[in-house]
């Protein structure tokens, strides 16, 4: 199953002081390009070369729905999921268009949403069931559905081209979802990892605070990553698991979007530290709760835009710094080269 | 002379609301696009569209030598302010890597670079002089040579096709130059605005200082802005003083780089304060003066990078922000385009 692909460690001592040389070497004052040459040391080093090419990039967008929609943790009806996927096939959501400005092709996945969704180009039906039950009262999904859930998430990479996933997901209450593992996986206080989502009111959040308190009760004694993953996630969080941990045993640069992308890395993370090597993490979400996740994770998100979107939007708009950062690598003259005198 | 331009309002209350109402309806919680959004709303009031269109984009990278370089306030020789120019124009340099990758037209421009450079297609010669004079002993550049660089700066301006310009420079000794100005003209203690520039020691940091203090000292009576950059400022600044002049005039776009760039804002906004209306901040340099002076602006940043490289490397980095901006205004579906719900 997926979650035992062992993954291998990316340290290579010799390729990463070749790739620090060249980007020290470049003209440019020591450092001076400050996160792009971090970005750029690791993307030579998922993909084992000193001048790293992105290849034919693939931004996969999860969906799913969320038995504990129904208890009013979310602005927005259910309803909102299903449309959300139609408009990303049609070209009208953020990612569609921010996918179509950046040249990344743009799959989208039915990993369990309410409605059935007709079959067409860029769309993977997926669907394990029709939403998650209510977590409140049992598991949200069980062991086989969530299963399932990882084993069609690496599917879905397994049947993509290209060196670079960017992963987003869209479910009316996901950012429960999210939460919930956030709070049982890192041990944080449920009030630290809950925010207002696609914006709920103050009652609204006091709310979804008392339903997610009920919820990590109702599975206070579930502990290993896999069975919280089953109790407290959904079926496009499960699915992007099994996304993260296929594109990372596949060593294609994996390129995270918000809130609810990083609980699938947390969750991921549990089970495999090393994917976190794989992983760019495109921006900081104006969601609450991701700061603190992303601190847990030790990441440094790229953007800090006050995004709170969703959809894989963060992780498009990063995508040129990714590209920036190979051809900075590529392209750039060296001090030799151009015959620039360097630091006295 | 360019800075007794008028420059004009552009609130535009009835564009504005229906900007705002267009962001508004698009498919996404309110504010989720977050900065997008209020740079959306900027673009469409400068180029006066609810469907702003980019067009052109130039890339200008402004060189010039100083007199203080001399006073050993850089680790790099000045030598390198030409060798730079060379390489800006053989396509080696980062700006120049990153203009290709975003298809934007680069220009190099002599303002004032010690040695003579051979005239090519991408350069504009304009050289006021080789080089600024020493300004711990006397103004850096005459009254006249100071106007001459602004009249040069907005001639620049109006070479140029489209309506957007990023705004680079190169210069050894520039952040030292930059640093004066932003000491006069915010009155902020000079500490507080002297950085490493391009890497300078701890000793070298203090030698900076002395010297710092020594020219403002020596111009101590100089208050009035275009006297202040006459005194303490250098030929690429102040020629991108009457870029930025030049520029608002016209409406264009103005994409400003880092601690220098802005620099060259704080005197334009000194002389005409509603050229900010069509500045556009790119990113938060490392230099430590930066994150101050853009305060001073009231200016939000749109990357934080920890880049400290200038040439207009971080106004590149941002513009791909600029086109999702704008194109999210034309090209995102509205709630009842795409036939999805609001929320409840």
């Amino acid at each position: 199953m997926t979650p035992l692909h062992t993954i291998a460690d990316l340290a290579q001592p010799a390729l990463h002081q070749r790739l620090q040389h060249r980007i020290d070497h470049k003209t440019k004052p020591l450092g001076a390009l400050g996160q792009l040459e971090a970005l750029g040391l690791q993307l030579g080093l998922i993909l084992g070369s000193e001048a790293p090419q992105l290849d034919q990039p693939q931004m996969v967008v999860f969906a799913g729905d969320h038995g504990l929609a129904a208890r009013g943790v979310s602005a927005y009806p259910s309803d909102v999921t299903w449309q959300m996927v139609e408009n990303f096939l049609a070209g009208g959501a953020a990612v569609s268009v921010l996918a179509r400005q950046h040249g990344l092709a743009l799959t989208v996945v039915d990993a369990g949403v309410a409605k059935d969704i007709p079959a067409r180009a860029g769309l993977q039906l997926r669907k394990v069931a029709p939403g998650t039950a209510d977590c409140t009262q049992g598991p949200a999904m069980t062991e086989a559905q969530c299963a399932q859930a990882l084993a069609h998430g690496a599917e879905v990479i397994r049947s993509l081209p290209g060196n670079a996933v960017l992963l987003g997901e869209m479910g009316i209450g996901n950012t429960s979802s999210a939460a919930l593992l956030m709070a049982r996986l890192t041990g944080q206080p449920l009030a630290q990892c809950v925010g207002r989502g696609t914006g709920v009111d103050d009652a609204g959040l006091a709310r979804k605070l008392a339903v997610l308190d009920a919820a990590l009760q109702r599975h206070a004694d579930v502990q290993a990553p896999l069975a919280v993953l089953a109790a407290l996630g959904g079926f496009e969080i499960a699915m992007m698991v099994g996304a993260v941990l296929q594109a990372a045993a596949e060593r294609r640069v994996i390129v995270v979007d918000g809130f609810i992308a990083t609980s699938a890395v947390l969750v991921a993370h549990a089970l495999q530290p090393l994917v976190l090597q794989r992983c760019v993490f495109a921006h900081q979400s104006d969601e609450s709760g991701h700061a603190r996740m992303l601190a847990h994770l030790g990441a440094q998100p790229l953007l800090h835009l006050g995004l709170r979107l969703g959809e894989g939007s963060g992780a498009a708009l990063a995508w040129p710094l990714l590209v920036s950062a190979c051809r900075i690598l590529q392209d750039m003259a060296s001090f030799e080269a151009a015959g620039v005198s360097t630091a006295q």
